[in-house]
């Protein structure tokens, strides 16, 4: 491994680097296997640290040591595996179905709601400007493979509702979710984890919808709430 | 604040001694507003470092620098309240219904399902003995206040069995969640994040049940998994 290679992707641990160079990594051997299955063509190079790991046909695989894997890994613990990647849309089916993430910061909620999307078969997140990095790898580890199932598109409330696709948002002052019906073309809104959706935001929802509780908690967990609200639509 | 008493509050940071002196603290004005409305009586003390916070009619309330908050917290960013407070049992009425948690090691989950079990009125949480400790920090953060409502007790499936709780299970090879009707008492089992429901502990299952998905996700996130069978189990 050269200390060029090593440099550039210990840049790529920053967004504006991966955002410059359109690329990113990932890490372990089971986001290797998933990139694999998912988008091999996407793969630019692997490096490994243990020989019997070393990956069959595949092109610019790499073994290294241990202390060059930690120096450009991004895990206090490295993996055995880092795969780095060309970011580019994947080949999917469109379905009508969609979520938009608004100002979603935590990198654990964003990738475990990326990974309820893909369990629940959507395959289109918006997300707005504020959200966290999706190629944060904080964010890619936490989706499970699910990162390479799905697509990404940054856009805005307004944008979408000027394409007349009915937005239903989760907020603490909607209609039951228990007796909506979720049309077959609808893109589910999912708020701040502090701050819930955006008032402009809340205008242009076509409906409101709520998860009932009973207890005294104030709110849901984001990924929670979002993992509620892509269960019912799938009753 | 004495050296001792720095001391001290530093030894909780380590499970061992939070149980040998079963006491343990909280951070930030909101986990201290919650512990003033749901157990007042179980706060020990109360630091803080801005004057203008100190608190009313607050027995124990010592004004420190924020040099020796950071010496006592276990927050990177300390914030500006840190309370003492001893473990008990909390005043709840019984409800029939409860979760069992496995083996849930990440304290984000246990805090987050902490929290969901509060939104859905659940006052009763058994944990098994492997388990991430309840008191450590970073669940009490995650639980958002949650934790000062909800009953823990460490047991295990076969001692609840026993007791001829109904015990409902998320597998990945149950029945469908959409047609099943909960009983009044039940307990719902949660299992481990990557490992999912002890086998042994599957066999004493009064009822597997299935989260259907549509996508190639192999499972769901726990907490997402138990908030999504909390949900169902208040239609």
């Amino acid at each position: 491994m050269t200390a060029a290679e090593i440099k550039f992707i210990k840049k790529l641990h920053q967004k504006k680097y991966r955002k410059e160079e359109q690329k990113y990594f990932v890490e372990g051997r089971k986001l290797y296997e998933e990139a694999l299955k998912n988008c091999p063509d996407l793969i630019e190079s692997v490096y490994y640290t243990k020989s019997e790991d070393q990956p069959e046909n595949q092109k610019n695989s790499e073994l290294i040591s241990e202390k060059e894997m930690s120096r450009i890994s991004a895990l206090k613990n490295p993996s055995p595996f880092l795969v780095l990647l060309k970011m580019s849309p994947l080949n999917l089916t469109n379905s009508n179905r969609s979520l938009f993430l608004e100002d979603i910061k935590d990198p654990g909620n964003m990738g475990t709601i990326i990974r309820s999307a893909d369990w629940f078969g959507i395959e289109k997140i918006y997300v707005s400007s504020e959200c966290v990095d999706l190629y944060n790898p904080k964010v890619i580890q936490a989706t499970m493979g699910s990162f390479f199932r799905v697509n990404f598109e940054e856009t805005t409330a307004t944008e979408l509702a000027s394409q007349s696709i009915p937005l239903y948002g989760a907020t603490l002052d909607g209609e039951s979710i228990h007796t909506i019906e979720f049309p077959d073309e609808v893109c589910l809104v999912i708020g701040n984890e502090s701050k819930g959706i955006q008032e402009n935001t809340a205008e242009l929802l076509t409906r409101k919808i709520f998860i009932p509780g009973k207890g005294k908690a104030e709110s849901l967990n984001a990924s929670v709430a979002a993992g509620i609200v892509l269960f019912a639509m799938n009753r």
